[in-house]
């Protein structure tokens, strides 16, 4: 029942919600005769589409007692059969298409269960820990695994060239991909550089121990203004006690020390960018992040290690297309999330998804460790406010 | 777990902290070698004692999500058991009045989870009904039949004259009461009249078809800001549809024409003072009510019908002192909320119970039909801020 | 031009809104044939006098660089000299009344002038200096002179006892008073004793030197809400260079030595409050206030030093009433500014003079260093929310 | 001394802080011995520069009564003589740039302060005049003449194809450009097609009327939750009287069939794309509307009519370069403010001039009818967050 940010909603409302998608997409459309579970809930659970419902103001999620728990397992319930049966009756091309559709909206829900979770765990003043179970967090201890053979390789980070040029960007092909990831088009990349890994917790520790924080000249003027009036010093889930940090994860509250070598998550566009500046570089365009996951020869100079992006993580993401990417945090680019051209929602209601969001909002590339594995490909764009920190958000450098 | 408006908290933790009152200031300081059931809960269900422990931001508790509600449950089993220990004790007279404070407490506790879940069940899009079970509400029934009652009587209101002079207030007796009511003093009251009933939401909804929140010449300044700002237009659980006014209750939404000879409520202090100036009077001073409520022979002329208030609700509660109040809505009255003259808090951390909100509050005198009926006595002095709405809060006219 | 709180107004405001009184309530009444200087002043220039026309929002006064100061200054020419005539044919006892009214609104304006100036020169960050001329604030020498006077003779502060019993409180007689001073009423005194000067500047940095700002248990609640939210931590003219205090006055920045024995000013009821719990006393209230300065005989033990509140301030102001009052600061007390028993405001427009502000606001009296000296007197009810610090409001102590 | 909405500063501001400019980027390095006319206005009269001084608040700039008029236009008398004399001497390179640098800086606020009169005099009640005068807005009724013009000859809006490819954009040669503008560097653009004009006053008339800003669905969400936040329903100098809509201008309150053919300005980006999405077009990008600017032969088919964008207005601006602009608005793009590939902003404090502001804002290009002619250019990017609506900014459809 907790939302304790607004960005969050209870966990309740992510099961209710992802059924909700099922039915007001699939079923209510595709299978004739379809009888709604209850005459309210196509508007209760609607998120965020206008052209659909009215729908309850987002803040108010936290105050749904009703229905109770057992009234939305009984609602999974009852859309499940009826997805079956609409399975069984060998469903028309489109039914289809939304029945993926809603199953890789429902692979964003998974991840921002886990990511509300966390937030809720930390607001809570006892900041229990989340106990690991099944397999949405599964390479949580992989991960850590993976940080002890960066610590034993040593920290330095590596910068890989790319010469550039008329590169394509933008998902082709059969396979699923959401509308704001089309269509493929042309972009011109000028030379660039960018780091074999994410920067770590303790690269950006120095950054907070030089004074970080308190210098303007690091921060872009809206940043600059954020640090000051939320009166940031450290990244979402860090905090200080006895001159030490410490950063509260799904495992409970870790020592720094204890996570030095894992990348540095839960920070904020603003505190990416000016990380970036301290370090004397800057944050990749989209673009290039997706030239460099493709694998694309845009070189003539492929990574050599057999991979993408090797450490600190341990762990590669074989995803649709054969590319394989990186899934620690979400990577902040320096691109605001903007239509590429020709861009073109989905028809109705369905157009509400992505396109309505062109504003505002920075693009984020890859996915975190709390991402689906089969969510993850190198033209997925998912998109945040700068200001946002309660996501697996982090940073990898580019020059 | 909800939490619908500042005011309000959820159900469950109502149910922790009445529990860790009686913990925190009877079996901790009077049973010796009692062991604290859980070292966090101490400061994580503390209200708001500032030198008691520090506390959460009371917007937080609804994230907690931890302790669930069945720690929760053995912690009350826990405090109970121990309890019983130090009844059979004979315990020392300092710990027995902590024990009728606490019973006390727990006693404006119920009444604030009735309080609550209205406001939970109202916020909800749902509206669902609260079902009658227990006590709490038990004269919720009665209270409409007495309202069928009221309209055969009629609906016409009657003042009663009172010839004031020199009275005296506060309570007085070795029977239990807050520490804001004494110390008994005398006020020197002018000739007043008092109406024999509350408003009605009949004749609210008079006043509101009359335009009344449409008339800055009605209202107190800072209750017109407060009109145009929350674009007040009726009491707080009223909704129009079509035209007509309805009535949200803990039995769910009522049309008007089904309350008409209630007793209007959830008006805020600055409602009831426009209401006032409209039908052409105003409204008590603590004192008149007490007065009138303690049926001092002020005047030499008590109430000759019996009992001090008789419509529209049919109930009178037998209070400690055998004095019969009226218990439909709290009344707002003109005073100001301050302490009296010689007013001493209680020594320690219990002296923050009351004195510390003596500035801009207005006190509010009787009870109502959510309040356990032993809670209510003449002296008793609620106080909420004059914008508040989501409490039991209703008029009765003086002049 | 200047409007640097939401409390005051330009000065430019404060000359046209004056005149507009004597047009509004004055000339367009009574003066038969009288032509409006401009059409729309009559609504420009209006405060917050719903019956009387619409009026722009209190936030925009600062915005209003047309008119001009030379056309507000011929506007003011031409009232003038309508008010002459107008005073040639001996007007009828209404007008007369009106006028009176008129010339008491304008020295509070011109209190409020100099009220305002000094926060407009304390936000500008260059904090310039009012140099002194005219009458107006002729008395700050002399107030530093008694000073001086007051550091001689030691700064020991003494209470005065007295036996109340049945007193009066409010205006009687033909002399001028607002409606809010009415009726002239009986009140029940306690006995009690007040101090016989204010609360210097010297002894408000002890109270800040022992941690005053930082201790919730000698705060009202929502007075340490205040403090918290707005990092209070002395009163508002004081600021902290290099570990020593100064006091921003309308002869610039003064080091708190050289005002140590003067009254602190521009402190905040909550502050007012705090104060005289941390000293184990509390504020008197205005009944007891007015009793000790109307002189009554309340306990046959008038003052004997011949003046009522002698030091530090040398200055005795004789009053309409040949009552002697203080006039260094106003004086806080612990009663709500609420009306009197019977009380009834004014008729028509000028009702909203005062009645309509009787919620959430607590009563100040006496008068100040800037308020006019027959301005005084001892009915005279100001008032002001609790957390308002712009004022030249100080403290009283009472037990 | 007016200060109407918080992107606006006073007049008298304007002039002291392009004085400070001078002074502190030019006299204080580069002329040997200067003296400051005022040891507080460096830091008095700094903008946002941080690594340059602390500065006040920007919400103070209406709060500086002090320092009056009259020495402001002192200090620009004491640095329009320092700055002859540093002329005189043939100054370095560095020095000269810095010069330039300011006079462009000037002439920015030059078109600030008519745009912030503008504000400011729709803000006061009475909604006076600016009179004409001086060259600064001199175009305003030629502007107008050019809508006579416009009307006559229809308002049909063609769309102008072009072929994209391989472009450029950005500033090259030695002409004085901003930081932003540069390095010059390749894009990409696909095929597009821009509107000969800016949409008019009229045409934006039925969108309105057309129900567009009760349609969600025509909206981006944050600009749909800013039109229900601010009840948005026109541009921000239109008001309706009786049904008919009145546009505020320098010139006053003109009735909307005076303007109909007049560029709609005033308008928002949120704006400015809801109207697109409802034409059934989009924004250009600002590389699109660079290309064309330009006039590069980008597709073999310059525009025939001998200058760029012929109607409905009439003057052609000739720009340092022999490019010519339009000017009445600027035109939202579609594109968010970054900076470009290798971006490097100036050395020093200068560099905080326009690169920390890439964060939350869209690009606008071309000038408006307030713009100095000097100041516009091809490559010149302009700034502002989506929601802002107090620039003379306007809307030129793409396709």
């Amino acid at each position: 029942m907790v939302q304790s940010c607004p960005e969050a909603s209870p966990a309740k409302w992510h099961l209710a919600h992802t059924t909700w998608f099922f039915e007001s997409f699939v079923l209510r459309e595709f299978l004739g005769g379809y009888q709604l579970f209850h005459t309210d809930f196509p508007w209760l659970f609607n998120s965020y589409y206008e052209s659909f419902s009215p729908f309850p103001d987002k803040r108010l999620r936290a105050s749904f007692a009703r229905p109770a728990l057992a009234e939305v397992l009984a609602y999974r319930e009852h859309v499940d059969v009826e997805m079956e049966r609409l399975l069984e009756r060998e469903p028309e091309p489109e039914a289809l298409r939304r029945i993926e559709l809603g199953a890789n909206h429902e692979e964003q829900h998974q991840e921002l269960l886990l990511t509300d979770i966390l937030n809720a765990f930390f607001t809570n003043p006892l900041r229990p820990e989340y106990r690991e179970q099944g397999s949405g967090i599964s390479n949580l201890k992989e991960r850590e695994q993976g940080n002890e053979g960066a610590r034993e390789r040593g920290n330095a980070e590596h910068f890989r060239r790319f010469e550039g040029g008329l590169s394509e960007a933008g998902h082709s092909g059969d396979s699923f991909c959401f509308d704001n990831e089309m269509p493929r088009h042309r972009v011109w990349l000028e030379p660039f550089a960018l780091a074999d890994r994410l920067v770590t917790c303790g690269e950006f520790a120095e950054f907070i121990a030089d004074g970080g924080y308190r210098k303007p000249e690091l921060w872009l003027s809206a940043g600059w203004a954020t640090v000051k009036a939320e009166g940031w010093r450290a990244p979402l889930y860090w905090t200080e006690k006895d001159g030490a940090w410490n950063v509260f994860t799904l495992r409970g509250e870790q020592p720094l020390d204890r996570v030095r070598s894992v990348p540095v998550s839960h920070v904020s566009y603003y505190e990416a960018d000016a990380y970036a500046r301290w370090a004397g570089h800057r944050l990749p365009t989209e673009f290039e992040w997706e030239a460099v996951a493709e694998g694309q020869p845009v070189e003539g100079n492929l990574l050599d290690s057999g991979h993408l992006m090797p450490a600190p993580a341990p762990e590669l993401v074989q995803t649709q297309n054969g590319t394989k990417c990186y899934g620690d945090c979400w990577v902040w680019t320096s691109s605001a999330y903007l239509g590429y051209p020709g861009f073109r929602p989905l028809d109705g209601t369905l157009g509400e998804y992505n396109g309505k969001f062109m504003s505002g909002q920075m693009v984020l590339r890859g996915g975190s460790c709390v991402t689906p594995a089969a969510h993850i490909r190198a033209t997925y764009r998912n998109f945040f406010s700068p200001e946002t920190r309660w996501q697996f958000s982090g940073i990898r450098l580019a020059s």
